[in-house]
């Protein structure tokens, strides 16, 4: 039985991590108060989120459900105290400070920590965890958009560009309140909230290897509460139907448990894949004027956030890395 | 004091119709009854909608809410008995009876008043609809796609092809009860459902000039009432900033009272033009890159649909265009 | 013309006072800030909402569409400098300190103006505003429970008591942020946030001179943008039928453009209301067992603020009640 | 291992029941095609829903997700060929013929099977279930009820009558596709369906004792995919405090895993129960006016049809009753 601690457990990401963890079987949980005093949650008394508290709890690992600073502050801290830490947050992203700078127009605070932290998306790059003690969790749309990239982007024309278009349910928004996620604002609406600039571009270029000018990215937000679907669009001189493709999404991710491909010209809907760690794919392509799209579809909170840091977190901690998402 | 009649008047559309012509203060409609007897309709008796009744009723115009073979059936009745007619369906849209059957995998069965019909879509060709007795009124889809394309087709790098990712609201689907809009499979949902081979694909190809080529489409369900909103990807080597292609556009329609231009970098939501008649359209585009985006966003029941019928009917009947739409 | 200020225009209430009264034809509208500096809303400069701005604008009539304790501290002020005023908040709606105190939890600042103050609903006593300068406008629930109650409350068991349950779209709860407004947190959900012990329960009381003991209330929050729906219970020995009550209603109603009566069995729902100043009634009773039931349906943003405001104003300033509104 | 058979597996309810014994444990499920022929869903082929199918396949027990006169058609051959069975319609829930009659409008044409049936509502009668072939499953609308009524109903003033507001979200329309539940027509409003009159009062009474006179219900539906609350209203005049009152819950529901009680004052909102098979009941209650409150909240695919179901099955095939469902 490992100890976890759980820092930002009540935003949507952190209580889906408690949630999933308490059908995890290997884990006891504990809730950790970073800028609130202990109190009762569901019958249990939160603790301190201190290294001394993280030190004298014996804490195995952490997952850091936490805006990048704050994961930035209280990471150095904890690894001292010996836990193993899984980041949800951008802090520790993308592979440079100046990157970082860039894209989330702050300072990072951490460069040693970058240059240690394992980025680890488990079905592209899961042999990068081992024997780490800090891992940075993939965003939401990139996981999205990387899972539904890598096999194609050898076989794509890259000077015709890739397009993904994606949605969001509300709750990648966060659980804090605003203006922009008044019920009153969203129902009955959609809306395109960050164009080609969103923070999650510089994290598909460094997945998939491509370049900035062949990639356009819009962020949009669905009345819904929870998913995301990317609809991603390319040229591909070379291949002749979408059977042929589907063949490669399923050679490369055969042995897969979170990956579903679909049937030549079927694509999953959102609610495919609502409250599982599943990213299921589709594909459509025309021979004839060798354009294609592929859709692809996760739940943001879970294989998107909380279900992919389990995955993680088993990782370095030496379960099975499907425990407790089956 | 025209007479107009509506067939189709219990659809979405049809609907839609009766609610804005009762504001137009220049007709008098009647509710035309294709299938089922006449009947009192909120305090208002129906009419047949045979050819002898129109001709009885004396009808000046006549809008066809009604599927494109209902649309080839009553035609040619409705114009011998001397109504000039507006047809909101698919029936008379594409310049060719091949292209129809093509699109539509249907038979034409009216290939001459194909020949006679005037496609106008007023902001761009408004002129086109002098003389005519029928006018096919737009698409939903390819109305937004033609207003955002149309000042941008020749300036575009057309080997890179434009994608176009188009969402709905349900009630374009239409009235008529079916799995696919049911309450609960729609709601917390989000799904493509129609991939590169939508009938309205072809529509845009006639407006723009693009080749099929050039053109990526999808449609997609938005669980929201009514609403398009159409994300489009263009690559501009000539180009060098969102502002001088909003320039552009405020150039083009600076006297269109339907159209309204965002300044530069701010997009329009759903919500913007529901229950109006208005296309509002917003660009970004990255200098460095060369890449933008155009938003586009209707009401699909009113400049999708029925506002955009209503100002064809208006030109053909000698209105000014925008009664009763304003 | 009249010249018309509101103040919080950037509530959902004060929003729709905007709104409807660009279509109102008799009055020119002044936006006022009232925490905020003067700026520009939709091409028109904002004013300041003191006192000296309102004598120098020399406005005719104010709508406060603001808290209670922001409605105390500026309606003596605008009453110097010579304005009407509707005042849409609780402020003075109670018909002594006491019982506003006692509802409101706390102190009132204006005795004086509370015993000058008309408390108007006009479908039940639009004569109590003549030669008012001060006019406390009901609120949402009060409104629809007043109107559904006011034909019968004569003819039931007073000791059997009044069940009313009400449920309110989110823009009841105003535009400001909160965790109980976020989409996630209201949509797949209904709850009652106020159970027996609700301000505008004082209010019905007062309205209909039912007694505590004899009333139940809920307020509960339906996931739509807005509306309200009222079921009301009640027993009533001496009737025998539905039809035999709504004549009761259609007689007590006859001359009100604004309230629509049902046939019998026949209740209205949310969006038969949505976006006009109706208040809609349906009447179902049991002749074996005497119960029945009243459902009442209103736009809590029209009839339930904005709109019957208008109407208000409308009586005060010399406009027809209905001008704007219809 | 009990091998367990579903007729109408594609409706919701059915559904349901498939996902949620596929986590059970204890059992083989069986897709039974009453209408269609067998087919692959998800991987396994459907049989046949014949009772020599039955026989063959040597069921043990069968669940009937079936209109009445379906499950009426179907029992007996089932219960010859050896399975027990839990009907999930109202075939057998009233008690006699009679009463069937007049609440369903309907022949009864199997009058023997309803007198052996078993009405059980676990948490009332499950000793009722000893002994049983064919279990009759309570509706959706009176097991909410029943729960909450059945501490309460000795203590209240029955001359007061008790009033039922119940809503409901759109699945407990069947997944049937009709105008009423059309996206467009369901989302942003909400409507009562069926006042006083509704099936399942008679249940209702059936299970409490309170006769006709003393109770009024209204259905009403919700813009939401699943989920029943039910707003409760009572005098008691010898009772002093909602304290008092839980205490009477607590006592009563102590042993019951599938029942939740509140602290007074409290009450559930529906999505505490979503996805569960708890019924969570929480009571307002002021002590001068004697007037008090119950909110109880189910989830009505779960504990209002397919988990409780599951529970009854696991009572008369020798599981624990819980299993599968925790």
């Amino acid at each position: 039985m490992k100890k976890i601690g759980i820092v930002g457990f009540r935003g949507y990401s952190g209580a889906e991590l408690a949630q999933l963890l308490s059908r995890h079987g290997g884990v006891e949980v504990f809730l950790m108060e970073h800028r609130e005093e202990p109190t009762a949650v569901k019958g249990q008394t939160t603790m301190p989120a201190t290294a001394d508290a993280v030190a004298a709890a014996g804490l195995d690992g952490i997952f850091l459900a936490t805006p990048p600073e704050v994961s930035m502050e209280l990471a150095p801290g904890y690894l001292a105290a010996g836990a193993k830490l899984v980041d949800l947050s951008g802090a520790f992203r993308l592979g440079t400070v100046e990157s970082y700078q860039r894209w989330y127009k702050e300072e990072h605070t951490q460069p040693e920590l970058l240059a240690e932290a394992a980025y680890v998306l488990p079905e592209l790059n899961r042999q990068d965890a081992v024997g780490k003690r800090l891992i940075s969790n993939p965003g939401c749309y990139p996981t999205a958009a990387s899972l539904a990239l890598a096999p194609l982007v050898d076989v794509i024309d890259r000077q015709a560009g890739v397009v993904c278009d994606a949605k969001s349910g509300v709750s990648g928004a966060g659980r804090k309140a605003s203006l922009a996620t008044h019920f009153c604002e969203v129902t009955e609406n959609f809306s395109a909230y960050s164009l080609l600039y969103h923070r999650h571009v510089a994290e598909v270029l460094q997945n998939t290897g491509l370049r900035e000018a062949e990639f356009s990215f819009a962020a949009q937000l669905i009345p819904v509460h929870r998913g995301i679907l990317e609809t991603i669009y390319f040229r591909a001189s070379d291949l002749k139907s979408a059977a042929e493709i589907v063949g490669m999404y399923e050679t490369r991710y055969a042995d897969e448990p979170f990956v579903r491909i679909y049937e030549p010209g079927k694509v999953p809907d959102l609610r495919a894949v609502t409250r599982t760690n599943f990213c299921d794919i589709g594909v459509v392509f025309d021979g004839r004027t060798k354009r294609g799209i592929v859709v692809a579809a996760i739940d943001n909170l879970v294989k998107g956030a909380a279900g992919q840091a389990i995955q993680n977190m088993n990782l370095i901690l030496g379960f099975p890395e499907t425990q407790g998402l089956l």
